[in-house]
C-alpha cells in the first residue's frame, strides 16, 4: 500500500482540495497558486484528524516524521527557524474543515516562542515590549487551548499587575511588567498542569510550560484535532447537519504581525456588502494591532475604505487583491489580511456569509456583470434563507432580552396582547387589538382564534405540531413547545420562572429564533427585493418540478398564486367543517333520524359549495386538488373526559335530572365513537365507505361550484382526491360513487368538464400496491406526513416533544424525518411512483406533505421524478428555488 | 376464434375437469368413464354460468343450440324423448360448482312432464298415481324454484285436499286426488306469475305453467345459473372464501325413480363412518321413495347395511361400487343412489365431509391399507379442523337455545358462574367455583381474572381484541364482541333483551360458534386420538418450517412443548409487569428520586429473574426468544379520566384537601405521559432508548436466570429480542447496551454462553431497510400484527368492530388481514427477509404475529422461506400440519 500523503505545503494544493485540506487550507493554497502574498506554511489533512480520533487520540504512525519534514522545508524557505535565538520563526496553528464552523474550533498563535526565542524576537524587532507581549499572549492562549488551564487565572494576574502598577490599560504595561507576567504565567501553568495528563511537559523533571517548539507544535496539532470532538463542535455539526466524518485540517502558517508599529495594520473585509449586497468593499481594520483584536471588538476599528489613506501602497494592493479574488472565485469573498511594516499579507479568503437580501442582490449583479450565468445565480441562494424575506421581522437594531426560547416553528415575528383562548382572541381582535394566542397546544377547535391572532405561542408540541403546521400554512409566526412556560388556562396566566404573563400583557415572538419577549419589540415589514423576483424567474426556467400550494381558503389561494403557485396541490376540507359550521356537523353526526341528518347535510352542501366557488375563482385556470374529508368524525365532537367531568359536577351540584340524562346520552354516543389510536382509525376514505353521504355531499358541492363558475365564463380546474387508501378496492368503490354524483350534477346543470379523480399515497401498503391503485387513479399525491408516521410507526403528535430530541441528540436519527424526508420513506415514494406509472404512464405524481417545502426533500422528490411538490404558500418561493437547484444539480 | 365448448356429455369428461364441469358433473363423468351405472345426461360448464351473469342474465349466443343438440343426442341414446306422449324422458336439472356449497343452489326434478307427458308416464309405468304424484311434485318444485311462486300456496292446497278427503298422509291421496291437485296447482301458477316477468309463459295467449319441455329446460337452466348470485349463496362464498368467479355448472340428467314400488329404493351413503372414521359403509335408504325424502328426514330410514337383506342384487352391487369408488378415488366417498325396479343407479359421488377425528382416522387407516402414502395423509387434513380436538366441547347431543351469538374468538366451550370483574373471578375461583368472566372488553389489568376463569365473554372487540388474543394464547374459550349484551359493571348485571344475567348465574359459552347460553350445557373433554399424533409426526417429517410457541409463563411453555413446539418464538415480558407487580412498576415509573426508582428496579429484577428461571427450565434445551418490554408505560398507570372523575367527586364531597392534592399531582404526571396514538408512541425499543434502566433490568434478569440454570446443569437457550425497531441505530445502540450487561453478568457469575440478540421487524421502514438492520441482528422475528397495523394504517382495536365487517361485506378486503396475512404485508415480509439475508446469510427468520397460527398464512411464510413460525400453544399442531402441507405443495 502506498503511503498516504498527510501533509501538504501551501504550494502543493488548490481550491478544489477542500475535502482534503479544509476550506481555509484549500484557499490558502489557491492564493499561493495565484501568486498572492501568503505567509508560508503547510496543511495536515482532514482525514488525518479522523485517523487521529479513531487511533484513540494518538498520532498515526509516520505523521510526526512527515510534519517534521514539512516544517524543516518550510523553515528553509522562510529562512527562519522555530525557537531560534536570533531570528525565531513564529507560527499560527489553525483548524479548518471542509465546512466552516466559525468560532467552534481551536487556534494557537505565536507558537515557537520560548524563553530563548523571545529574546531573539526582541532583538530582531528591536522591540522588547512587543516580544514579551507576544510571549505572554502565546502562553495564555496555548495554556488555555492546549493545556486546559483556566483562562481566568491569567486575566487575574494581568489585573493584579495593572493594579500594582496603577495603570488602566494592558498597553500601559511596560516590557518589564510583561516579563514579570510571563514568569507568573509559567508558575500558573506549572501549578495547574499535572504530569499524568501531559507527561511530555515533565521532560526536564519538572512540569511546566514547554520550551521545546517541537513539543509545542505537536501538542497544538493534537489540540486542534481534539477540538473536532468537543461537545460544542458536535452540537454545531448536528444543528447544521455537518457529517462527523469530515474531520478538520490543521494549518501551520508563519506568523506576520499587524502590531509592529504604525506601518502595520490588520483587518477583515468583504468584497461586497454582506448586509445589502452592494458592490463595494466592506470591512474594518486597526493600525498597530494583532489580528484577533479586530474580531474581538476591543478597539474601535476604521472602515476599510480609509485604509488607502492610512497606508496607500498596501491599501491599493489590497483593493486589487480583493478584486482579483472575487473575479477568480466569482463569489463574494470574506478575507483576512495583515500589513506588517507596509507589506500586505493575505491570511484567509472564503465565500462570505450574507443575508438573504444580499445573497439575491449579489447573485443578480454578478449575472449582470457577466461573472456568472443565471443557472449559477440560482444555485448560489440557500432556499431556507428566502424564508427571512417573507415575514415581518424584529427590527435588527432592537435591543431585548428573551424570557425563554421555544422551537422556531413558523418564521416571522409578532407582537400582541396575550390571550389564552381562541374565543378571547376573536373578541380582542374584533375590538381592534393585536393579540398573541397562548395555548398549551392548539387543536382544530382553536382555528378561529389562530386566524384572529398575530402569532401563536405554545408550551407543548414540536415543529410539526398542530400549531406549527397551521401557523406555517397561514404564514403566521409561531413559537411552539416553549416548555418553560407553565400555562394556567383557567386563570389566564402564564408563568416563566418568576415572571407572570396575564391576559392583555403585551408579548413579542420571533418565530425564526423561538424567542419569547415580555413587552413589544419593534417590527419591520418584509419587502422582497426586485432581485427576489428575478432570481425566482430564472429558477422557474430551470426547474422541472411543478410547485403547488397547500391552501384551504380563497385568501391562502390568492397568496399562493402571488408567490408563484401553479395550482393547489392540497385543499383540505376539514376546516370547512369547523367554526360556525361545527354545530351543523355535530347535528349530522349525532342525528337520530334520516331527516335530521339530511337537513344537516343540505345546510353543509350550501356552505361547502360557496367555499369551493371562492377557492376555484381565486385559482381560475389553475388546478385545485380537493381532498375529501380526512379526520375522524369524533374530532368534531366534544371531548368526552371534559364532558364527563362536567356531568359529575352537575350531579354533585344537584343539577337538573333531564339535562344530566341528555348529557349522559351524548357522552355515551361520543364514547361509542372513541378510538384508541385515531390516527389509524375511522378516517380518510374509510369515512367515505362508512358514511357515503358525507363524500357525496362534498363531491356535489365541488361539482356544483364548478358548474356555477363555468356558467360565469370562468375556467375552474377541480381535481378530487381520496385520502388514506390502503387497498385498491377502496378507490374503485369511491371513484365509482364520485363519478355517479359528478355525472348527476353535470347532467342537471347541463355542464361539461372532466374532473380528474386521484388518491393520496400515504400508507405503506398503498405504496407497495401502487401497481393496483395506479390503474384506477388519475393522479397520486404522496402524503409524506402520514407515510412517515406509518413507515416509522411514529405518531407525530406524540414523539416530537418526547423521544425525537433524544434520538437526534444520540444520532439515532440523522434528522427529524417530519422535516426532511427520510431515506426509507423516500424508498416507499419511489416504489409508489414506479409501480403506479408501470400500469398508468399518464399518472400525475405529486407530494403534498410538509416535506414539499423542505429544500433537501425537494431534491429527493426531483430525483424520484415527481411532477410537482405542494407546500404552504409561504414556502413556495423556497420550493421553486430548491426545485431549480435539484434540476441543475443533475 | 374457435367456438368455446359449453356443453359436455357425461361420457366426454372425467374427474379432473372439476373447474369446468363442477364437482358433481366431473364425478358423474368419472363414474360414467368407470363404467358404473349412471343415468345419462350432460353438463353445461361453470364458465357458461359466469358468461350468463355477465351477459345481463341472458343465454350467451349459441348456447341454446348447443343444449338442444346435446339434448337430442342424449334422447337418442336413452331411446326416450322429453315430453313424449308414449314414453316420456324425465330429467333432473342440478347445480354443481367446483367447490361444494351444500343446500345453497337450486335443483329441479321431474322436468319434462306436461299434461300430455304425464299420461305417457302413467301408461308406461302402469301407475297413474305415481305419474300424477310426479307431475304435482314437478309443478310444485319448478314453480317454487324457477318461477318464484310462494311454496306455501301448494302446501296449503295439499292440506286442504287431505282435509276434504279426510286423510292424514300424502300417500293416502289417490290418483284422482292428485289429478285434481295438479289442476289447482296450475291455477295457482297462472294467478301468481305475470307475463312481464316471464313473457315466454304467455305463449298460448294465457300465462300458465309451461307445457313446452324446451321452455321448461331453458327456464330451469337459467334458474340454476341465477342461483349462483342469490344473497345466501354469495354470503356462503364470502364465509368460506370461495371466489365469485367460479360459477356453477348445470347437470341435466335422466331421472330414475326409487318410488316405483317395493323393488325400488333410494339412499345416501358414506364409504366410511364420517363421525368416527371407522371402515364400514355408513348411510340410510328408503324403499319406494323419491331421493329427496331421505335427506328431508320425513320418513324413518333404514341403515345401509340392511339393504342387502331387502334388495340383495342391487345391495351387493352397491357395496362393490362403493369399494370401487373409494379405491379409485382413494378418498372416503359420499354417494347418492337410486334402485329403480332392482336396477342400481349411481347419482352422485363426492369426497365426504367428516369430523376432525374421522378425518385423522381415515387418513391414517388409508396409509395402513396402502391406499395413500404418509404425505398424502398429511395433506388430507384441514388444519383448522384440528382446533376442534384440543378444547372441551359442548356435548354434541345437548339441546339448548342460545341467548345471543358473538364472535367465535377462541375455541372450546366453558360453563361457569358469571362474574363481572377480574377480582371477583379470582375470589370465586379461590372458593372453588367455575366462573366465566364477563367484561365490556378486557385489558391487561384483567389478566389474573382471565387466568382464574373457565371462559371469557366480552360485548366489545373483535377476534383479535385483547380478550380474544389472550384467551387463545391461554387456550381458554372466548366469545368476543357479543354486542347484544349490555353490561352494567357497577351493578354486576348483563342484559340481553329482557333476560338479565346476575353475578353467580351460570352461563355457557361455545367459543367455536360464538353461542352464549343461560344455564349449564354439558361439556365433553377433548381426547386427541392416536391418529392425531401419528399424522402430526408424519407432518413433522415433511415440513421445513419450524414451529415455536408464543408463551409467557412456565405453564404455557410446558403445554407448548407437549404440543410439539420447537422453542418459544415470543415470550412477552409485559405480563411480568402486571398483577401484584404493577405497584412496583408504578413506583418505578413515578419515582421522584433515583433511590426510589432503583429500589423498585431491584425488586423487579428479583421477580423477573424467577420468571425467566421458570420458563427457561420448562423449555430446557430449546430456544426461548424473550421480547424486551414493548407496551407504553402509561398502560401500567391508572386511567386518567377515571382518576379525574374520582377527584371531582372527592372535591364535591368535601374530601381531604391533602388527598385531593396528591391525586391531582398524580393525575398531572399521568396526563403528561398520555399519548394521542399510543400504538405509535413511546413504546418498544423507544422505551429502551429513553429508559435504559428498564431494558438493563430485563437483560440482567435473563442473564442471571441463564447462569443460575447453567450452574444447575441445565441447558437454557435464551435469545433477546428488541421490539419495534425502525432505524438500525436503535438496534446498534441497544445491542451494545445489552451486550455490556450480559458480559457483566457472565463475568460476575463465571458463566459462558452466547446469547443471540435480534429484533422484531414490525414496521414498514424496518422491512424496507432490513439490509441495514440485518447486519447487526442475529435474528429477525416478523411481528405481522403491528406490521399489518402500520402497513394498512389500521388500528386493530379500532377497526375490527367498526369498518372491517363492512369492508369484508363489500369485498373491499377479501379477508380480515389480522387473521390471514395480507398480500401487501407479505410483500414487506418477503422484502425484509431478502434484504436481511443479503447482508447476513446466517440470519434466522421467524414470524411471531397471530398469523403464525393461520394455515393459509403459514403457507405464505413457507413460500417466503422463513425458518419458523411462532403461534399460541393450542395452534401448534395446526401450524405443524399447515407447514407440512406448505412444503408438500411445492
Amino acid at each position: 500500500m502506498a503511503a498516504v500523503k498527510r501533509v501538504y505545503d501551501f504550494s502543493e494544493g488548490d481550491a478544489s482540495m477542500r475535502d482534503v485540506l479544509g476550506g481555509k487550507g484549500a484557499n490558502l493554497a489557491e492564493m499561493t497558486r495565484l501568486g498572492l502574498p501568503v505567509p508560508g506554511g503547510f496543511t495536515i489533512t482532514c482525514q488525518t484528524c479522523i485517523e487521529y480520533i479513531e487511533n484513540e487520540e494518538r498520532f498515526p504512525e509516520g505523521l510526526e516524521e512527515e510534519v517534521a519534514q514539512h516544517r524543516a522545508e518550510f523553515e528553509k524557505a522562510m529562512g527562519k527557524r522555530l525557537g531560534d535565538s536570533v531570528d525565531p520563526l513564529l507560527v499560527s496553528v489553525r483548524s479548518g474543515g471542509p465546512v466552516s464552523m466559525p468560532g467552534m474550533m481551536d487556534t494557537v498563535l505565536n507558537l515557537g516562542l520560548s524563553d530563548i526565542a523571545v529574546e531573539g524576537l526582541a532583538r530582531q524587532t528591536g522591540d522588547e515590549r512587543f516580544a514579551y507581549d507576544s510571549y505572554r499572549r502565546f502562553i495564555q492562549m496555548f495554556s488555555g487551548v492546549v493545556l486546559g488551564v483556566d483562562k481566568d487565572r491569567f486575566e487575574n494576574a494581568i489585573t493584579a499587575m495593572k493594579q500594582t502598577r496603577g495603570v488602566d490599560a494592558d498597553t500601559d504595561l511596560t516590557a518589564d511588567d510583561l516579563k514579570e507576567l510571563v514568569g507568573q504565567f509559567k508558575d500558573i501553568v506549572a501549578a495547574e498542569v499535572s504530569a499524568e495528563t501531559f507527561p511530555v511537559l515533565a521532560s526536564d523533571g519538572r512540569v511546566g510550560f514547554p520550551q521545546d517548539h517541537d513539543v509545542q507544535l505537536r501538542l497544538a496539532i493534537e489540540a486542534v484535532f481534539g477540538s473536532w470532538n468537543k461537545k460544542s463542535a458536535r452540537d454545531y455539526r448536528a444543528l447544521y447537519r455537518i457529517p462527523d466524518t469530515l474531520g478538520t485540517a490543521v494549518n501551520v502558517q508563519a506568523m506576520v504581525f499587524g502590531n509592529k508599529g504604525d506601518s502595520s495594520a490588520t483587518g477583515v473585509a468583504f468584497t461586497r456588502d454582506p448586509a445589502t449586497g452592494a458592490k463595494e468593499h466592506y470591512g474594518d481594520f486597526l493600525v498597530n494591532a494583532p489580528g484577533e483584536d479586530v474580531v474581538a471588538g476591543i478597539r474601535v476599528t476604521q472602515p476599510i475604505d480609509e485604509l488607502v489613506g492610512v497606508l496607500p501602497g498596501a491599501g491599493a494592493e489590497l483593493d486589487d487583491v480583493m478584486d482579483l479574488l472575487e473575479e477568480h472565485s466569482t463569489a463574494m469573498c470574506d478575507i483576512e489580511f495583515t500589513i506588517e511594516r507596509e507589506k500586505l499579507w493575505m491570511l484567509q479568503t472564503r465565500t462570505g456569509k450574507r443575508t438573504a437580501r444580499a445573497a439575491l442582490k449579489i447573485a443578480a449583479d454578478m449575472v449582470d456583470e457577466g461573472l456568472i450565468d443565471r443557472e449559477e445565480a440560482v444555485c448560489r441562494i440557500d432556499p431556507e434563507q428566502l424564508d427571512q424575506l417573507l415575514h415581518p421581522q424584529f427590527d435588527p437594531t432592537a435591543d431585548y432580552e428573551a424570557l425563554t426560547r421555544g422551537l422556531n416553528a413558523s418564521p416571522g415575528a409578532a407582537v400582541g396582547a396575550a390571550v389564552f383562548s381562541a374565543d378571547d382572541a376573536v373578541t380582542a381582535e374584533a375590538h381592534g387589538r393585536d393579540v398573541v394566542l397562548v395555548r398549551w397546544e392548539t387543536t382544530p377547535d382553536d382555528l378561529h382564534g389562530m386566524v384572529a391572532s398575530k402569532g401563536i405561542l405554545t408550551s407543548h408540541g414540536g415543529k410539526t405540531s398542530h400549531a406549527a403546521v397551521v401557523a406555517r400554512g397561514m404564514g403566521k409566526p409561531c413559537v411552539a413547545g416553549a416548555e418553560a412556560i407553565k400555562i394556567d388556562q383557567v386563570n389566564k396566566v402564564a408563568r416563566i420562572g418568576d415572571v407572570e404573563i396575564h391576559e392583555g400583557d403585551v408579548i413579542s415572538l420571533d418565530g425564526s429564533t423561538g424567542d419569547v419577549i415580555l413587552g413589544a419589540v419593534k417590527l419591520v415589514p418584509p419587502k422582497p427585493s426586485e432581485e427576489f423576483s428575478r432570481i425566482l424567474e430564472w429558477a422557474d426556467e430551470s426547474r422541472r418540478l411543478g410547485v403547488r400550494a397547500n391552501a384551504d381558503t380563497p385568501e391562502d389561494a390568492l397568496r399562493a398564486r402571488e408567490l408563484g403557485a401553479a395550482g393547489i396541490g392540497l385543499c383540505r376540507t376539514e376546516h370547512m367543517f369547523l367554526g360556525d359550521r361545527k354545530q351543523i356537523v355535530q347535528d349530522m353526526i349525532l342525528a337520530d333520524t334520516e331527516e335530521e341528518r339530511d337537513a344537516a347535510l343540505a345546510r353543509l352542501l350550501e356552505v361547502q359549495r360557496d367555499d369551493f366557488v371562492g377557492i376555484f375563482r381565486a385559482m381560475d385556470g389553475l388546478p385545485v386538488t380537493v381532498r375529501l374529508l380526512d379526520p375522524p368524525l369524533h374530532e368534531f365532537l366534544d371531548d368526552p373526559r371534559a364532558l364527563e367531568v362536567e356531568i359529575v359536577r352537575l350531579e354533585c351540584a344537584g343539577g337538573d335530572a333531564a339535562t344530566i340524562a341528555d348529557k349522559r346520552a351524548l357522552l355515551a354516543r361520543i364514547d361509542d365513537m372513541a378510538e384508541a389510536n385515531p390516527m389509524l382509525g375511522l378516517r380518510g376514505c374509510r369515512l367515505g365507505i362508512m358514511h357515503p353521504e358525507i363524500y357525496a355531499l362534498q363531491v356535489r358541492a365541488i361539482a356544483e361550484a364548478t358548474c356555477r363558475l363555468i356558467a360565469e365564463g370562468a375556467d375552474p380546474k377541480p381535481e378530487i382526491m381520496i385520502p388514506l387508501v390502503s387497498v385498491v378496492a377502496e378507490l374503485e368503490t369511491l371513484r365509482a360513487e364520485t363519478e355517479t354524483v359528478v355525472a348527476d350534477v353535470l347532467a342537471a346543470e347541463g355542464c361539461e368538464i372532466e374532473i380528474p379523480i386521484g388518491t393520496m399515497i400515504e400508507l405503506p401498503r398503498a405504496a407497495m400496491t401502487a401497481d393496483e391503485i395506479g390503474a384506477v387513479a388519475d393522479f397520486f399525491s404522496f402524503g409524506t406526513n402520514d407515510l412517515t408516521q406509518t413507515a416509522f410507526g411514529f405518531s407525530r403528535d406524540d414523539i416530537e416533544g418526547k423521544f425525537l430530541p433524544r434520538y437526534l441528540e444520540r444520532k439515532i436519527l440523522p434528522r427529524n424525518p417530519f422535516e426532511t424526508v427520510d431515506a426509507g420513506v423516500a424508498q416507499l415514494v419511489a416504489m409508489g411512483c414506479e409501480r403506479g406509472r408501470s400500469v398508468n404512464p399518464a399518472l400525475t405524481l405529486g407530494v403534498c406533505g410538509e416535506h414539499g417545502g423542505d429544500p433537501e426533500s425537494v431534491h429527493v422528490f426531483g430525483e424520484i421524478g415527481l411532477d410537482y411538490v405542494s407546500c404552504s404558500p409561504y414556502r413556495i418561493p423556497l420550493a421553486r428555488l430548491a426545485a431549480a437547484q435539484a434540476a441543475l444539480s443533475e
